[in-house]
C-alpha cells in the first residue's frame, strides 16, 4: 500500500466533509452527539470485545502495566465515555457567535464572527476515550477530525470509529467528518504532518516525547502542551495556614498531572514559622523532599536539592522546596525554571498579589488559590481537549471556542473605499 | 564569522530585553514612540545619505525601477514613518487588559489577561518604514523585536534602527527590544527560523516567495498572508447601481493590492441589465476584461477566460467576469477558487445576506460594501501589521491585539481543587 497516497486521501475526504459541517445546524450536532452515546452503549459488548484484542496484543509485548490499565475499556469507562458525550451535547455552540460588533464613521457594521477551524487532526497515544472526547469537541465546533490513535489501541478505537460514524450517517451528517487513519505505520503520522493544505490544526496529546515528534516535523501548526513545572509562592504575608492548605492541595491531592506543585517557594521571613508545619504535613503524606540549604537548616530531615531537580516535573510525591528572600527572587525563581503553566502566590498583600499576577508570565496564574484548578471544568469552559502552554491562538485550558477562529463581518449600504 | 552564533546570541539579548519591556509602563512606551519620531525628523539628512548607498547599489545591480521606487527614502516618506509613530502612541495600550472576568461557583473569580507574546521576528523585503512601522506596533504591544530586512536595504535600516534603540536608551528601555540582524547573508534568516526557543512568532512581509520560504522553514509559528483571489456577487435582488459602484471600487481605486477585486460573479438574472452598464464603465477605465460565454454573449467585446485564470491574483487592471446561476453557484466558486481573503455579496435580500456571512469562510466577509475596506484602518483596529490568511490566533487585519496572547488569572481566597 503507498501510505502516502493512503492517508491524502483520508484527510481529502475529511476536508470536504469539513465544509459541509461548517454548516451543520445545533441541533443535529447535539442530536449526533446523543446518538453517539446510545449506539456506544448498545455496542459495549463489542467493544469490549475488540478492546480485549488490543489488551492481550499489549500483553504479549510485555507493556507496562500503567499502559495497559490506560488502554483498558470496561463497563465503567464505557459509561463515562457516553457520559462525556451527553455533556459535550449541553455545552452552548460557539459557532457563528458573533463576539462584538461595532459602527464605523461610515456608517457600516463591523463585527467578529466564530467559525469552525476546518480539518483538526488529533495524534495521540494508547487511550481509547481520546478517540470520542477529542471527536465530540471537534464536531461540536463544527470541525472535522481525522484521527491517529496509538497502535495497541487500533482495534478499540476502530471500533469506536465505526460506530460514530455510524451516528452521524443517521443524522444526515457526513461521515466523513470523523475520519481514522487504521492502519499502524508510523510513517502514516509523518504524511498527516505535511498535509498543511488540507489539515488546518493538528492537537498531539500524550507524552512529552510525541509531543516534541509532531511539533518538531509538523508542517501544520499545533496546539501544544509540554510539561507543567509548577509553583506555589508563599508571601511573608500570606495566611499561613491557607498557604499551607495551598501547597498540600497543589502537590497531593493528584501529583501525577500537569498543574501539581513542583516547588515550594517560601519567603525567608516567614521560613521558620511556615515550613516545620507544612513539611511535617508532606512528610506525613508520603512526600518526598529535596530542600535549598535554608530549608534544611530548618527542617533536616529533608534531603539536598540540585539545580537540575528545579527544573523537572516529578509527576509523583516529591517536592522542591527552596526560600526565597523576596516576591522578585520568587519571580525570578519562577521565569528560570518555570514552564509557564500554572503558578500561584499565596499573600494578603494586594499590591504584591497583583504584580504577581502581571509580571507572572505562565498559562494561568493564581493568587491564593491551587494551582491544580487550572482545567477547563473547573474555569467554566466546559470539557477541555488539553491545556496549551503555546501562547498563539489558545493558552491554559482550550474549551471549545478555542477550537474556532473568528472572520470579520462587514455589514454595510454600499460603503466603498475612499 | 559563525553566523548562527551571531544571530543566536542577538536573539538571546533580545529575548531578555523581552522580559524586562513586558512590564514597561504605557506612559514610557508611548515617551519613546515619540522620542523615536524626533529623532528620526532630526536625523533626516544623515538617513538619506545613508539611503542614497542602498539606491546607488540597487541602481548597479539593475534592480527595477518598482523596487527602487519602495526602496527610496525621501522628506515625504520620513515625515510619513513619523507621522505614523506618533499615531501608535496615540492607541490604546493593549497589555494587561482583562477581556472578561467571570465567578465561579467556589467563589473565585477566573479571567483572561492579555500579555506581549514575547520575541517577535520580522522578516520583510527592501521597504525601510517597515522597520519603523513594525517596531512601533511590537514596542507599544510590549513586545521585543527582531528585525531582518531585506539585504538591498541594510544601510537605511541600521540607520534608522540606530536611531531607534538610542530612543529605547533615552527612555529608559533595554536597547535590545529592537534588534537588527545587520549582515546580509541569506543563511541568517534560516538559523532565526530554527530558534523557536527564543523567538515567539515570526511575521513575514512581502511577495509571495519570501511568506512561502519563511513558512516552510520555520520552527516558530508564523502569521502569514498570502495573495488575495477576491470576489465580489451580484445577486439578482442586488441595487444594480450600489452593485455597479462597488465593484467598481473593489477592482480600480487600487488594484494593486491583495483586497482588490479579481473575479466579478454575477446572477444570470440580471446579467442582461447589469453587464453591458458595468463593463463598459470597466472597459473606458483601462480595465482588461476576461470572460466566461455567457458574458461573451451579452458583451462581446470581453476575451474568453480560461479556468486557470480564477485562481490568479493579478494586481492589475486585469478582471474576471462569470455569470453564475445563483447564490450557491457563486459560493461554490468562491470556495474553490478564492483565497479566503475578502469576498463580498451585494444584495437587497436578507436571508442571503445572512448566509453568504455564515458559508463564505474568508478572513472578512462583506454584505454592500466593498472588499477594498478590509483594512485595519477601516475597521478600526488603528494601525495594522498585516492581514492574516491564517485561521489561527489572527485572521484578517491584524492590529495591537493580535500581537499580544492572554492568560487566565484567578483571584482566589484559598480555594482548592476537591
Amino acid at each position: 500500500m503507498d501510505i502516502k497516497q493512503f492517508v491524502y486521501e483520508k484527510a481529502l475526504r475529511a476536508k470536504e466533509a469539513s465544509r459541509r459541517l461548517m454548516n451543520v445546524s445545533t441541533e443535529k450536532k447535539n442530536s449526533c452527539l446523543l446518538t453517539m452515546a446510545e449506539l456506544i452503549k448498545k455496542e459495549k459488548d463489542l467493544l469490549i470485545k475488540e478492546n480485549k484484542k488490543d489488551v492481550e496484543t499489549a500483553n504479549l509485548k510485555g507493556l507496562s502495566s500503567a499502559l495497559i490499565d490506560r488502554l483498558t475499556l470496561n463497563e465503567k469507562r464505557i459509561n463515562e465515555i457516553c457520559a462525556g458525550l451527553m455533556e459535550v451535547a449541553q455545552l452552548p455552540d460557539p459557532v457563528f457567535e458573533i463576539t462584538k460588533m461595532w459602527r464605523r464613521p461610515n456608517g457600516m457594521l463591523v463585527g467578529r464572527m466564530r467559525t469552525p477551524i476546518g480539518l483538526i487532526g488529533i495524534i495521540y497515544e494508547a487511550r481509547p476515550n481520546v478517540t470520542v472526547d477529542a471527536t465530540s469537541l471537534c464536531l461540536k465546533s463544527g470541525n472535522a477530525v481525522i484521527l491517529r490513535g496509538g497502535s495497541e489501541a487500533i482495534n478499540s478505537n476502530r471500533a469506536l470509529v465505526n460506530i460514530m460514524r455510524k451516528a452521524l450517517n443517521d443524522n444526515g451528517i457526513p461521515e466523513d467528518a470523523v475520519t481514522f487513519i487504521d492502519i499502524p505505520e508510523r510513517e502514516a503520522v509523518m504524511e498527516m504532518l505535511k498535509l498543511s493544505d488540507l489539515i488546518d490544526l493538528i492537537i498531539p496529546r500524550g507524552g512529552e516525547g510525541l509531543i516534541r515528534t509532531v511539533a518538531e516535523n509538523s508542517r501544520i501548526p499545533v496546539l501544544k502542551h509540554y510539561k507543567g513545572v509548577c509553583h506555589v509562592f508563599v508571601d511573608r504575608e500570606a495566611d499561613l495556614r491557607t498557604a499551607e492548605e495551598i501547597c498540600f492541595n497543589a502537590k497531593v491531592q493528584r501529583p501525577g498531572t500537569c498543574n501539581a506543585m513542583e516547588t515550594m517557594l517560601v519567603d525567608e521571613a516567614i521560613a521558620e514559622r511556615f515550613l516545620p508545619v507544612m513539611l511535617k504535613r508532606f512528610e506525613d503524606a508520603g512526600v518526598e523532599l529535596k530542600g535549598c540549604e535554608k530549608t534544611r537548616k530548618i527542617y533536616p530531615s529533608v534531603k539536598p536539592v540540585k539545580e537540575e531537580d528545579y527544573f523537572n516535573e516529578y509527576l509523583a510525591l516529591i517536592l522542591n522546596v527552596r526560600v526565597v528572600k523576596d516576591i522578585d527572587e520568587a519571580m525570578e525563581h519562577i521565569a528560570r525554571y518555570g514552564s509557564k503553566h500554572s503558578d500561584a502566590i499565596v499573600t494578603e498583600n494586594y499590591e504584591k498579589a497583583m504584580r504577581f499576577l502581571r509580571e507572572v508570565d505562565s498559562s494561568a496564574v493564581f493568587v491564593n488559590a491551587s494551582t491544580r484548578l487550572n482545567d477547563g471544568y473547573q474555569f467554566g469552559l466546559g470539557a477541555e481537549i488539553g491545556i496549551s502552554t503555546d501562547k498563539l491562538h489558545a493558552r491554559g485550558p482550550m474549551g471549545l471556542e478555542e477550537l474556532t477562529c473568528t472572520k470579520f463581518i462587514v455589514l454595510g449600504s454600499g460603503q466603498l473605499r475612499q
